[in-house]
């Protein structure tokens, strides 16, 4: 479907993430590995803060990642401690500025790999279940604007695990009513420019992968030559649909049905942050 | 807004209608006369028909119109009996090619210059009054679609003057239901591949202009000197948002309140077929 | 580096060849198995005569075939008795349209896959020997419009195969002045409405794959169940990069350092009309 | 033909200058006054130092600007001491991302607005007259880009006023030995990061139009109510097309045949910083 990742901690330009890892995302848009498809080429997006308290500045395009030259230039002059980047392979939805991820609200943001089954069939439901002051703000066609705009509704400003989970239980429901086995397959990123939350959850119980990175602590150990280990700061994190590279020890695979919180502020994220996530009813 | 026009009768390259004329659709790309706008730049559309049996053929790019390449190629290589074009000026809405007309539905295409007035406040009750089956098809986020998508639903195919009229009274019932006191400000054109009718209405009774072509068999008699009007045939009209020259007789004004019908092979429309248009409750 | 594919025959909807193969240009805009890239995405363009007294329209954009709605309508809804298509894969030089295949002038298409290599170095001296009226008339950057300019100025409009041929000693020549080794790689197709001439020259000997369809008559009688070769002329011919599909006995490949010659009008292209190709002096 | 802006003093976000002045450059996309087409829907380009020590991130797309939402993202998210914009109206040439303004090369911007009349017949004697080195790296089809690489052939690097003398004496000069009375139009701005050049020529006497702000200074004291004027400093200027409103005593026109030189960090530019421009023999 689509590849993303989600970059906290030292502010760095966006290419030392985007372009400079070996499997870089930029490399998965023509080489996934381990998406559904190998070329991930309807569009991309990249969201950054420049700052904590303004909303965050958000590129979409409907060319490749891989040939935007566009994108090229704003990675390589701007400079970010936290920011998003998608890149989107369709399954069928049209190809449009609209469609592409991160999609935005105030402050937060919000990407999304995976599909809800049969989408055409519970589109009107769910989008009837968005509240009504948000709806007329739904630009595209994609199910994962609507799972956006339904965790807003549930109180994505109040408790984000939370308001996933109820979007999340919406989507079962309604599928199952329709008659649908697994209704839904994702893996979500959203954050508020501070805090980063990440989700792993499909009907199946089989979701589409995801991994975080260790702590920069134990491996600045591992890896005392990686200059980039020593730029940064002990609660830089990546949370990636697939590692960027093969150095041993980097990447951990978050368990199927949990949730990860990424906060370099104020904590140190790890193993302990990882949570279990239960869909829950609206 | 918008600008657009719609041809019938003897089969034409399209560029005869396109690109000729002194003030053709590319020239109101670029300097309207009597549009609330004099840039229409926001995308286009031409959606043709190569065979009555087949459904038409639509393509529709956000470029303005002015400068597209393809557009040029496919007007001088393309030849139809029936054709629509329309170029945009959003008023707001992306400018993607979801929300570029004309908008198809199977042998249906429809085309909108105008705006329901506070959309935003009343696009989600209209959405719901689309037909449940046909919702999940709404690919864009404007007016002008949704507009369509309820004549779909309130029996387009079987009497298109009927299905507008409840669309409209829709449109306007929950307009004023809301507090807005000019709801719809519209010229549309809509066609099956066979005949084409053209609607000019506004709540305020002061609509954007509208123009229907004179008898070919009229103008021949005016300007015998007009070599086009030798190569079509009688049963040959234009509907046009603006007229696309300054020949004397060529062009009515379709009045206020009314809609015209046009069907090249069993008809002479003229002043005759210009009928009153009153909305309906639907 | 890029696919393509030359039709010629009767008449048929560009979707017919370009859509429905199992492993159609499209598939292969995704999934290319014989390329030196998996992924053609990097911009396309289709060509085709509608007459061929007039010259080709030409379609060209700089987003993936694969997802691009407008190749798909015109492709469903135009019909041709001569077209190429052509998807590219950027080796670096800039994702315009300009850069697109096919090249057109006049009554004349271009298009290429394949390289010279170290273009940059060669670049200058090329365009300085294109015909200096033609010169002004070079819109993009690839070496595959040079190379088509200069068929031009050796004499296409008289002598193809020695147009091309002189081209590619040209080529050849300035190459090893500036110490390359194997200085082209080619597949080229070239047509003026009538007939096509499709080349396979490397200066290694070793050059990108070519194809060529076996006769129709030959194919009805090994498939006499296949609809399509029941539909089209004995003398229907394509010419593609990579076959679509693995009917047995359908596809022939064009050997090293030849061309062919395919004229369905007046004569049954075969084996015998593949002829030697070697460079000439300009 | 084209509209611009250089802004050097007190970082600002982009936004500030693009989008906020009534007759912003955005505003001037669809209502320029002074130019000769009303319309630049052919494209934008920005192009911004982050550092002095840096080159600048160029972003161009082909859209217009005034719907162009990545370029109000990034304007208003990036922030810069030095910024050119250029928005375009083709007088023919590929509306492509190579043939928008600024280019760039090492840290030099530059962006142009004029003509060099019957470009089609000059362009092969001037690119002929590009250093070879330089040659390959043309990506465009623009007289402005050949005027580019013509000024840093003949030393831009060194001295900039005399390298654009001797490119604005070449094209004269070849221009005449062409048959062409004016062969140049033009208003050009060049910057190395630090400093910015201003130029306004024409074979005709009769120039572009192109205006600078007043100083600082002056403006606060005539204005003391514009918040803008108290929060940049002293050196800050403005060199535009078209004034960006009328602010009293803000705008002054760069005479007729005459180049403004801006540095920011180590002088005062004013009245006294314009000199005589004059081409020169190459």
């Amino acid at each position: 479907m689509c590849r993303w990742l989600a970059y906290s901690g030292t502010p760095v330009l966006l290419e030392t993430i985007l372009y400079r890892p070996r499997h870089s995302l930029i490399d998965q848009s023509l080489h996934a590995r381990l998406g559904v498809e190998t070329t991930n080429g309807d569009g991309f997006g990249v969201g950054w803060y420049a700052d904590a308290r303004d909303g965050p500045g958000v590129i979409r395009d409907v060319s490749p990642a891989w040939n935007n030259r566009n994108l090229r230039e704003i990675a390589s002059h701007v400079r970010s401690p936290l920011f998003f980047a998608h890149i989107r392979a369709s399954t069928g939805t049209a190809v449009q500025q609209t469609n592409c991820h991160p999609f935005r609200h105030g402050r937060w943001m919000w990407m999304h790999n995976g599909a809800i089954t049969d989408f055409h069939r519970l589109r009107r439901d769910l989008a009837l279940a968005v509240d009504p002051v948000l709806f007329s703000q739904i630009e595209g066609s994609t199910d994962s604007e609507i799972m956006f705009f339904l965790a807003l509704t549930f109180g994505l400003d109040q408790d984000p695990p939370g308001a996933v989970a109820r979007m999340t239980g919406l989507v079962e429901r309604l599928g199952r009513e329709h008659g649908v086995r697994f209704p839904l397959q994702m893996t979500v990123a959203v954050t508020d420019g501070e805090r980063t939350w990440a989700f792993r959850h499909s009907s199946e119980g089989n979701s589409r992968s995801l991994f975080f990175s260790s702590r920069v602590e134990t491996l600045r150990k591992l890896h005392p030559d990686v200059t980039f280990l020593q730029e940064v700061s002990d609660g830089t994190r990546l949370i990636v649909s697939e590692p960027l590279g093969d150095l041993p020890g980097a990447w951990n695979e978050v368990p199927e049905g949990s949730y990860l919180v990424v906060h370099p502020g104020t904590d140190e994220p790890g193993r302990d942050h990882l949570r279990a996530f239960t869909p829950a009813e609206p």
